[in-house]
C-alpha cells in the first residue's frame, strides 16, 4: 500500500517536471472571447427557438441540449414527427474547433451546418423560407436582426451567422486535465495520469489530440477489425462515391465525453469502458486489460469541462401575423 | 390631438389617486421566497431532465417552456411518440397560486400535478419506479437529494417535492400593471388604462380576479351561449361524472396571457382579439366593438411580468448502470 502511494507521487513530480519540458499532444482549450455579445445573444435565443421547426417543438437545443453535454444522449435523434435520425448527434460544445460539421464533414464550419437541420425532413422538417417567415414576424427579433446586421432583411445568412457566433462560445476550459496541463500536479489523480500515458503509449492520441482532443481529421471506423453495425451511414464515401471513404468519419472531440454518451456514429455503445475496448481493438489492433481500460476512462473523465453558464433565453413571443407551427396533421 | 392627450393626463392623475384609495379586484404578484435555494436548485435540474421520460427526450419544460412563457404555444402538446395531447398545456408561471391544478383541478397542488405527467402514457409515457430507478442511479442526484431530505432514499414523493418548490419560484412581478397598481401612473398608457376599466366594468373581472388575474376559481366555459370545440374535454365532469360540471374549467390565469397563445382550454384561437371577443360573447353575452377589443387587449398585454431568470442547469450524467432511455421501439 505505501509502494503504491509512493509510487503516485512519485508520477505526479515527475509528470509535473516533464509537463513543463515536453511539448503534449492535447492542448488547453482557450475560453471563449466574445466580441459581438449582442449577436452571441441572438444566436442564442435562435438557438433554443422552436419556431425554426415545423412542428414549434424542436429547436437546435433538443439534440444539442446544452444541459447534457450539448447532445441528447440518444443513439440517435428524434426528429419532426418521432422520426428516427440517421445518425448519432455530435455535441455541439468545442465544435468550433473541428475541421468541419457533420460526421461526414460536408459542412465546412458551424454556419453552414446550423441551416442543415432547419430544412432537413426529418430533423426540424421546416424550409428556410418560412423560418425567416416566422422571425421577421416578430418585432423583437427585427430590432435585434436590425441592431446586430444593420439592415431590415433578416436572411438565413443572417440565421446560421448568429447561430453559429453563439456556438463559438460554448467551449469548455478549465477541465481537471487542462489545469494539470498547464502545470497544476494535483488536478489529476495517479490513476488518471497512467490513463493519460496509455492513452499516449498505445496511440489514441494518433487521432484524439489537439485542444479539442479529435475533431481534426478523418478516419476510418474500424481500421484493424470492421466495425459492426445496422447503421447504415458510410461516412465520407457518402459525399465522394469512393470506395476509400467508406466508413471515413470524422474523429470526434473527447473533450466532455463523460457527458456524450453513447458513443460513436451509431450511439451503440453506452459506456466507456466498452468504447475504449472497442477504439483499442478496432483501430489499434489492441486487447487492452480491465485494468488498463478503467485508466483510460478514469482519464477521459479529466477531460469534462466548464459547462456552458448563461441565463436562459427569454423568446420574443409571436404576434398575429406569425406564421402558426404545424405539430400534427 | 391636444384634446386627446389632456385626456388621457387626467385619467392618469385621476386613476392614481384612485389606486390608492379604492381596492382593486387585482393585486400585485409577490416575489418568489426562496427558503431552501438547494431544493430548489435539485428541482429545476429534475424539471429540465428528460430522463423523467420513457424516450429520454421529453422533461417537464417540454411543454412548459420557460423561454416561452411556461407554455409549449402549441394548441395542446406533443407527447412520448409524438401522440397529441388531450388539452393546451397551461402555464406553469404563477401556477402555483392556483386554487388546483390542471384545467380540471384534478390535482390538489404542484406536488400532486409533476407526478402526473412523467406516467401519463400520452405525455412521458414513464413509470414512477423507473423514474426513480434512473435518478437512483445516478451519484450526483443521490448527493442533493440527501442533502435536502436527509435520507438516503429518493422517492416520488421527494421528486415531486422539490420539482413544485422550483416551480414556486415561477412567479413574474413587476409587471407593467402591478407598477401601476403599486402608484406609478406612467407604467400604463391611457389605452391600456381604459381597456382595464373596460375589463372591470363589462365582467371580465368576476372570473379574472386576485393575483393571479383567475386561477381560483372553476367556471363554465360558454355561459351564455355554448362554445363550439372538437376536443371532448369534458371539464369537471370527467371526475365527478354530474352534467352540472359539464365544461366546467378552471379559470386560467392572464398573467403573461402575451405569451402564453394559443388559447382556451382547447388551444383554438391564437389571437388575443379573437379571445377577447369569444369570451365576452359566451361567458358575458356582450358583443364587443373592435376598439374595445384593442382595448383590452392593450391592458392584457400590461400583465407581462419579469420572466425566469436564472442559470441554465446542467444534469448530472448517467452512469453505467443507469436504465437507458428508449425512444423508439
Amino acid at each position: 500500500m505505501r509502494t503504491t502511494v509512493l509510487l503516485a507521487v512519485g508520477l505526479c513530480l515527475s509528470s509535473t517536471a516533464w509537463a513543463t519540458t515536453v511539448k503534449e499532444p492535447i492542448q488547453p482549450i482557450a475560453p471563449a472571447e466574445v466580441s459581438d455579445p449582442a449577436k452571441v445573444e441572438l444566436g442564442k435565443q435562435l438557438f433554443f427557438d422552436p419556431r425554426l421547426s415545423r412542428s414549434g417543438f424542436i429547436s437546435c437545443n433538443s439534440c444539442h441540449n446544452l444541459s447534457m453535454g450539448g447532445s441528447d444522449n440518444l443513439p440517435t435523434s428524434i426528429g419532426d414527427r418521432w422520426q428516427e435520425g440517421p445518425i448519432n448527434s455530435p455535441t455541439v460544445l468545442n465544435s468550433s474547433l473541428n475541421l468541419a460539421q457533420f460526421w461526414d464533414g460536408r459542412a465546412a464550419d458551424l454556419k453552414e451546418q446550423a441551416a442543415g437541420p432547419i430544412a432537413n425532413p426529418k430533423e426540424m422538417a421546416f424550409t428556410h423560407i418560412l423560418a425567416t417567415d416566422v422571425l421577421r414576424s416578430i418585432p423583437q427579433y427585427r430590432e435585434s436582426f436590425k441592431a446586430v446586421y444593420k439592415t431590415d432583411e433578416i436572411t438565413l445568412d443572417a440565421v446560421t451567422d448568429a447561430i453559429a457566433e453563439f456556438e463559438k462560445t460554448l467551449v469548455t476550459p478549465n477541465s481537471r486535465f487542462d489545469l494539470w496541463l498547464k502545470g497544476d500536479a494535483k488536478a489529476i489523480s495517479a490513476v488518471e495520469l497512467e490513463g493519460y500515458q496509455l492513452f499516449k503509449s498505445i496511440g489514441c492520441v494518433a487521432c484524439h489530440n489537439g485542444p479539442a482532443v479529435g475533431g481534426n481529421s478523418f478516419q476510418k471506423m474500424g481500421l484493424v477489425e470492421p466495425y459492426q453495425t445496422k447503421n447504415p451511414a458510410e461516412g465520407v464515401a457518402g459525399l465522394t462515391g469512393k470506395d476509400v471513404d467508406r466508413f471515413r468519419f470524422k474523429v470526434p472531440t473527447l473533450r466532455n465525453v463523460e457527458l456524450t454518451y453513447p458513443y460513436f456514429h451509431d450511439g451503440a455503445y453506452w459506456t466507456l469502458e466498452e468504447s475504449v475496448d472497442v477504439m483499442a481493438r478496432l483501430q489499434l489492433g489492441r486487447k487492452l486489460s480491465d485494468d488498463d481500460i478503467g485508466k483510460i476512462t478514469a482519464f477521459l473523465k479529466t477531460l469534462t469541462g466548464e459547462q456552458p453558464n448563461f441565463q436562459i433565453p427569454i423568446l420574443p413571443p409571436s404576434t398575429n401575423n406569425t406564421p402558426r407551427p404545424v405539430p400534427f396533421e
